[in-house]
């Protein structure tokens, strides 16, 4: 197969070109850069040395329909421009922005300041969570791959919604990420003497994950949510753990969400549910496209205690589309994936 | 004065150290350890090279009473069989473990799974915050020094909770930690090469700090909490911060909440009230002993978001225990404590 | 084929896991320790739930040798006395320690402390190098495989030592390493809040890397260096830095050194040779089996600064491990070790 | 007195501010900037809340001649600008950044690439390292406070080379430093998610310390010396070491060396020797003015490792730059400066 991929040097591009290497099926990796033309992209990124040697060429309609499989890992507003246009020309299509999550674009454009893609475009668009949508995302053109903190929520919650076993209406998830998922843009937030040992809360209420995340749990769990979301930057580069809150439905037991979180899970090949560690992290996932899940109730509040971690990177981002990617040509669900997590 | 730490070589008892030499009160400290009599405290931690040349001496009742003050940084279970022999001998008594913070010793015993101190010496022990208790604790012979995270979070909610703009019974605590909380012994939780880059939750709803924020808020803001409360390690050394969340009370605002946390806090030393930051961090408090407080409220849920940082070993331990100190013997309460915050 | 671990719970166990997981050829792993029989390795390492479910078994010379390879990866003076009864009874052993690389008794007890492996084995044992002993390392049946310093090292100075290029009696290296060198086990200098922004020096002078380093220039380079050796901890998890000195010889040109370099290694898979870099770094080779080399000559001084980096546990541990295993099995000699480093 | 410092919101000048806060002469700070004014320097780093209301002012001449003490820590090529013009018109001048320190413009020239300051400016500049220069600084009107680098070398080299001890022309130096070295300047190097868990080497052989430390060894040890210099980044905010290697001279011993140190500095109150240390490393001084010293000599090689530690904005920058106006300013050298070393 030959891939494309767009926005190469960002960090999910990167995160692509280091998973679709060791794919079995990949056969050629073109990338592609709107702002960096005929760099070799080794040249730019030197890890890449000898394992990918390639300009980094123009955005170009023709070339891109000749692929197999195009990505986008593009700043928000980007893909709805590009993808459009190859809709319907050859290649599969997976966009790891936010462009076409969102169905109704008076939201998305609320959220996100940005004029939101065609309408048609996104209605073809199936939301890449394998675990739930894995037919629709069998048979679409275009994949909208979801974001890196709604994978870790809605993993860790929508058995448990679904099944009505915690109050969606009231609802918490206080989210926390490692530094990679703001890009590869230097900033005053992401300078490093300014962001080592120091831990931060940012777009506090205001994350543009937030519809995505009520918009799933309504179409998924078919569940009005009520939700207060909120983020925070770990001083690391990798992981992202979502710690949710939520009082158990009436008659609920803690052996009521286990259950549900094996039912949903157990056959997945990506998703493990852990049982009473004391401790639980985000680096027994580092590098590998799991999502962790565990959870506890509190017997003196009655409440929920939900934790899903994952590599955002990878789960995430990367991770998540080329499970996609499989899925949508029909190859093992796991090709390419099955890198183990580096626990150190 | 003449200064006593017992538990020097803990991490409560080196930041004691950091700020009493520059006390400008403070004419000698003697350092107390129960494991390493007759080792110089320099030739353990080389930073004190010059600066605290005093060998560690056995914890012993004659040469403790005639300290002016008497700290204790020891861990759990410690301090209860130590200071209650002191009390009334002479020297003033700051308890930094949580000893003597629990009124109930059915309580202290379920939490902490150790006998609790006696009865009489709880029973005088005070509660050392000094923005609510600032009279109690200068007529006080024996403080007890308030837990790390409780500091952030109590700090933060007790204005809100008192004045009853915020659902005490509906209350979410989400906190975290920089790793220095978890004190000076080696484990396999805090082995570099398996903490770094990766973020933890431990304790699930069961932290002994618990009952200590509930009680508190009992006690000062006269409401009983039903408080969720979930503790998580940063890979950093020093700084907490405690998201919470609770939905607002009928007919609040945002207002409401800014204009109570300004009037509990204007005109205190160490609390300083923020208003909306697009970015609230730890390091803004870095080696100082100040708690920054920021609150927001997000319209789609009418639900407040109240965030409380503090560096852990300062406000959430020695520095906090040091404005007791002042207290308690008369002196500028800030004396030793105007050290400005490192943001790099 | 069959392979077996013992002290698989070790990062350089750990490792092998990671690689040999996917490795193409492997079909069972099973794991060995010491002192943890009949735990489930996952269940002291969550990362590995699902993919490696085998219990640690206890170390049984008659169940080693039906193994078609051996790997240890414990401390020093362990494998000494495991791998000499296995010698001939089947399996391939490849010893991670530093029991098998010295071939003088009397060096390794006076760097080491501790009794030397016999000396039929030390004598049998080949030094995995394969960049300098692929054919040795393909003949043999065990395998001292190099530390971790003196691969940085090595890669990076032999092609010019052994041209002659730079004067090996006036040999510095400055090597920086991850704190992953130290192994699993904690300790104050390796607990988290000590070690965190902070940089050390350790064994001055004193690290038993230094012989290996100089028997491997006498019997590869024939040259008689004088080798100036300190190690010194990165605040980071994984990678090695070496940065080595010396002065030209007599008419040395930087030319001569890159050429030198590039005919040793552009044919080599895993060695890349870069020019010129403004900033060179660990990460660019971060989890992959890559040593990446890179010459600057100071016309002020007239003398050469010559870097290498790695893995500490790929090149330098685990992965440098399995090279010798495809070597020694007849395989491809890049399989299982085509992974892409992560550069974020 | 009344201080000014230019170049306010760089790390230098935080750093100024965080000391000159507690600074017991110090009864004014004025802030200026020339890119930033009238913004109130607490609004950019919250950390400065209610400690330094001011707002940033336009570098003018007129208002800065009414000062004491002026700082300058500004990028290379600013002060030189500035600083003239306010020579003889009142205020001591601290330039912390390298514009004063290369008393030879055309070198100057060649390693910083830009114009170099007026010469009869330059020429009343002392070099301000106390230890070595105590009595010019007291009489000084313009200091060139050393840069980070060369404070590290220097002191830890000095005495040596002074008394001949080890041989100045075959001398290396292997520099770390944290990342605040940078400055405040977001950039691809110091973007965090690449930084992180990354050891890098820079500027291989032509950082612009060089000429700085072989003309101060010139002229304070009066030896011409053939450094080898480089310098790395090491994942930390804070902190240098500088490992430096040198054959020792005939008939020298590690004591002599030891004994020389020992005699240059142990009455010096900023710099400690240190013996024999197993571990040596740069938090022992982290947030203060130390310079630690430790030294080997391998008896091997009979060459001498020689090893300093800073903080680099503290006795690398800021706090040298008071300690320099406390002796110009006739007042108690160490006043503002006994701020103890955080260790953890």
């Amino acid at each position: 197969m030959k891939i494309g991929i767009i926005g190469a040097t960002g960090y999910g591009g990167l995160e692509l070109i280091r998973l679709l290497t060791n794919h079995p099926r990949v056969d050629e990796i073109h990338v592609f850069s709107s702002s960096e033309e005929n760099i070799q992209i080794s040249h730019k990124y030197a890890h890449l040395t000898n394992i990918l040697e390639q300009p980094l060429q123009a955005i170009e309609t023709g070339a891109l329909s000749n692929l197999d499989v195009v990505f986008t890992g593009t700043p928000a507003g980007v893909a709805s421009t590009i993808l459009p246009q190859l809709l319907g020309t050859g290649p599969k299509l997976i966009d790891l922005s936010g462009d076409f999550r969102i169905q109704d674009p008076t939201i998305y454009e609320h959220w996100y300041g940005k004029p939101a893609a065609p309408k048609e475009a996104v209605k073809q668009a199936i939301y890449g969570l394998p675990e739930w949508n894995r037919r629709e995302i069998a048979n679409s053109e275009l994949i909208a791959n979801p974001g890196c903190y709604p994978t870790a929520t809605l993993l860790s919650l929508l058995p448990l919604i679904k099944e009505n076993l915690i109050d969606a209406s009231q609802l918490y998830t206080d989210a926390k990420s490692g530094v990679s998922g703001a890009g590869n843009k230097p900033s005053q937030l992401t300078h490093y003497s300014e962001l080592n040992e120091n831990f931060s809360i940012y777009k506090i209420n205001q994350h543009q994950h937030i519809p995505e995340i009520e918009q799933t749990i309504r179409t998924i769990a078919g569940s009005e949510p009520l939700l207060t979301f909120n983020t925070h930057l770990v001083p690391m580069t990798r992981g992202i753990m979502a710690t949710s809150y939520a009082p158990l439905t009436d008659g609920t037991t803690e052996k009521h969400l286990k259950e549900a979180l094996h039912e949903a899970y157990d056959s997945e090949p990506f998703v493990r549910v852990f049982e009473d560690k004391p401790v639980f992290n985000t680096k027994q996932v580092y590098g590998s496209n799991y999502c962790d899940i565990q959870i506890a109730v509190d017997p003196r509040t009655n409440r929920a205690t939900i934790i899903g971690v994952i590599d955002n990177l990878m789960k995430g981002a990367a991770g998540q589309a080329v499970q996609n990617m499989n899925l949508m040509c029909g190859l093992d669900e796991k090709a390419g994936l099955t890198v183990v997590p580096l626990m150190i």
